[in-house]
């Protein structure tokens, strides 16, 4: 392995070539491309870039910038167990959560292979004692619905690809428990699960890697009170609660839960939904093969980023089309749309994922930086974003880069034709459409009625949002991002910024609050 | 009424003091400020902009463009009746369906008033009659269930809505009807539909002001085989279907439909949440008199539009100050962050309404323009999106302003205290602290622990989320659209860039795709 060496992206040689590359005069897709210019993901995936606005020569100068930045032999080192997390001193391990990808480890990350290996079979007993009827509730029924109690990283992973594969699991008659979440620390979202549940017949999940997230232990106090008020004889609340958490928190020595499981603080938050915080809820609803599955997928997409030649990885080229889209041409944002109803809160998941890791303005060692770092993620499934922001993104004043998701079949398999098409077809051909309107654009006598075209996407294709699929999906964009925050030389992995709010917070909270702080507290009653 | 006359923003004479005007040095909030700068937004609501970073001098200039921008009068003008949608010569009367604005009115507006609050009476005593279970399904079940199938305009306001009030609702004993929504062409919407309801108890609401809507006619089609598949004995679909739609659309005389409600085309969809478009539902989940409370909350607010003096105009003062941010500063987007779990697709509703009403690249006229309009929207309710992408908000490269809403009280009135405060107050402590945060920053010997400040945010806030304040809160945002388009000089009333792609997916359905659309149909397995 090459020595690893650091520097901002603007201080490396092929930054100046990229500059000086012709931007390509137009984005017009040729035919002939649309076949040829794909990478295969994993798990059956394939990255397709035709219509992203790139040439040979773009390519070219961004894979020598992938290879002055070493970003394979740092995603190796990564994986291997390196201290990447430079502002916490921690190894990042998310993708041993899903397989070994190196087989010389450090020392320290040598043994966690055994250890999360371990928490998902762990998972996986418990949640057959639960669907076998030999854990029940504490009134003696069967548990049949699962909710978990978690906020960011504990959630948004988890719920989307819960929502991702709900259709495709009972397609096959494989779901076991049904999941609900709570996450928000207004009490309305707790209170109003309450009235959705049978408690007798619920099993909650605590999941805080710290065990000191505020609005998690609002949530469970709140869910504990509630059963206790509910009256019911018999019912002991803590019988009803597991935790997921780390060995060194409060949580984990508690005797207040049925049972734990654990992750650890190479996990991070937005990247834990392969670790113990997705696999335990994931595994009570749809059982062990389905996250198996979904694990495999993930592996092999990690496994396909392992490639040195960007031409033929899909993360690593989306990644610097992403830096050129971003750097370069100076676009803010980057709209994801997956035309598959079942992936409706993927983009909420890819916008933390995104925007957490590489929302930066220093470097991975603290120094300033002197260019944009990491875009506005958002964006809502297909067709249903056509109706509503796609207007902005055809003929507004700013160009968006577009991440578009398709897959031959739907989920359930159940169809109507009309027109004679079906409306997986419609869906498909408003897709195709769609990416040919945004590049192709088209001119009109009426100003008003023309399109500029010009407007870059690229698509992730596959036959049908499997469990394979949806892992494969998530390492992809992890990897991606994971690429983008080496090109950038920030750290992707920690979240300093989110600090200061919940410092005040809290501060208010004791009451300590004076001048603008105590204002706004009178202001908004608390 | 002065005459008006328009002109693109960088044409005024106000646009140039504006460029001119001190930026303010530092938008540290000076405590003082936060009890004085404020706005009242309608039903209560105050619109607070201590920390949204402007002086008394950029106010000032902002006065004058709004004034020489005409934007009050252009307002009444709008209000009674003027063809204000130049790229499709219509009339824009979204404001009449809550109440009249104005005295005098374009002989085409006038006869509409009646013909709204007709529509609104129609909606009202048919709910009346399902409610008291004159109107039954056709295998002689009460409806209990009703479902909107409708997509854009005639989905995302209404689902908003629907979910903004089911609570406040609950609390009060007074939901009728539980509510769903499809509106994606992906079958998988409307298939997982089928597994959530109990047909011969469901009334659909098919939603389509043309329609024509490719996604909502399948949709119908599905539905109505899946009830004719059933097996069910007597049940007749038709006798579970009302429409809404234009008087001149072919749904409105078939008598495939129990009953129909209309609209017409001074609606546009993105503004059709207070029309029989929202009404139907509401009213049928909620019944009239929530409904009655939302429309005069929005009429409230609407009223509060009418005010000259931007000082004293919360609508004109927001748009204004979007426009310093936009055009001056040159943010690129604008987060919308509600502080209530009940707003969750809230901020989806106004990413619609926003960025298709503002996202042009001409102007009125079809003239061209050289200056930013619309900007992104996006946005999670908090405290959840302080797990997410606020770590971009708080430390990223671009400074995106923000507009916070919160609440002194929660819906259900139902709540926990731990360490020494409610979940309520927590949620408001978190809310004062990050605008507090965004706003002041905070230094720290590691920079990467330092964050820079000077980003802008206001506050909607009001006691509690109601019928009449979810009413204001919407016309406020409607209103400060409108506004941002009469001071971009553009057609804030058409959506002609949804067009082409509309255009080539019929084309690839009817076989004639050759080229990349023909590329990528067959990628997409079209």
């Amino acid at each position: 392995m090459s020595t690893l060496t650091y520097q901002n992206l603007t201080e490396t040689r092929a930054w100046k070539s990229l500059c000086s590359v012709a931007r390509p005069s137009s984005i017009a897709v040729d035919p002939r491309a649309v076949p040829e210019r794909f990478v295969p993901v994993g798990a059956g995936l394939q990255f397709n870039y035709a219509a992203r606005g790139s040439s040979p020569e773009v390519v070219e100068a961004l894979a020598a910038l992938a290879e002055e930045q070493q970003c394979i032999d740092k995603y190796r080192a990564l994986a291997a167990g390196a201290v990447m997390n430079t502002g916490e001193s921690r190894m990042v391990l998310h993708h041993l959560t899903r397989g070994k990808l190196v087989e010389e480890m450090e020392a320290a990350a040598a043994p966690l292979d055994a250890f999360y290996r371990e928490q998902h079979r762990r998972v996986a007993e418990f949640a057959g004692r639960v669907h076998r009827g030999e854990i029940i509730g504490s009134t003696g029924k069967p548990f049949d619905t699962v909710v978990q109690i978690g906020i960011g990283g504990s959630d948004l992973g988890p719920r989307a690809i819960y929502l991702g594969l709900k259709n495709c699991v009972a397609r096959a008659g494989g779901v076991k428990m049904r999941a609900h979440f709570i996450s928000n620390v207004d009490p309305d979202d707790a209170a109003e699960l309450l009235t959705q549940i049978d408690p007798e017949r619920t099993l909650f999940i605590l999941v805080s890697k710290s065990g000191t997230t505020q609005e998690t232990l609002a949530n469970e106090t709140f869910i504990l009170e509630a059963m206790a008020a509910a009256g019911v004889p018999g019912l002991d609340p803590h019988r009803h609660m597991i935790a997921v958490t780390s060995q060194t928190s409060p949580l984990a020595s508690s005797a207040n839960y049925l049972d734990s499981f654990f992750i650890d603080d190479y996990i991070g938050g937005r990247y834990s939904s392969t670790s113990a915080v997705g696999s335990t809820i994931l595994t009570l609803a749809f059982g062990p093969e389905v996250v198996a599955e979904f694990l495999r997928g993930a592996h092999e997409a990690d496994r396909a980023a392992l490639e040195r030649d960007p031409r033929k990885n899909a993360a690593l080229l989306d990644a610097l089309l992403g830096v050129w889209e971003r750097n370069v041409l100076g676009y803010p944002a980057t709209a994801v749309l997956p035309y598959s109803q079942a992936l409706s809160r993927f983009p909420a998941h890819l916008q933390q994922l995104d925007m957490e890791s590489n929302g930066k303005s220093v470097n991975r060692d603290g120094g300033p930086l002197d260019y944009p770092t990491g875009p506005i993620i958002f964006g809502e499934p297909g067709t249903n974003g056509q109706h509503s922001f796609y207007q902005l993104l055809h003929q507004g004043t700013d160009i968006v880069p577009l991440q578009f998701i398709g897959f031959h079949q739907s989920q359930l398999d159940r169809d109507v034709t009309i027109d004679g098409s079906t409306s997986q077809t419609k869906l498909n051909a408003n897709l195709a459409a769609q990416i040919v309107a945004f590049s192709h654009g088209k001119q009109d006598a009426n100003p008003n009625k023309s399109f500029a075209g010009g407007r870059p996407s690229s698509v992730i294709v596959g036959d049908r949002l499997t469990p394979a699929a949806l892992g494969a999906l998530l390492a992809h964009f992890e990897n991606k991002v994971m690429f983008q925050g080496f090109l950038w030389n920030i750290n992707s992995f920690d979240q300093e910024g989110v600090q200061l709010g919940k410092v005040l917070a809290k501060q208010l909270l004791s009451g300590a609050a004076d001048g603008a702080l105590g204002a706004y507290a009178e202001l908004l009653g608390v």
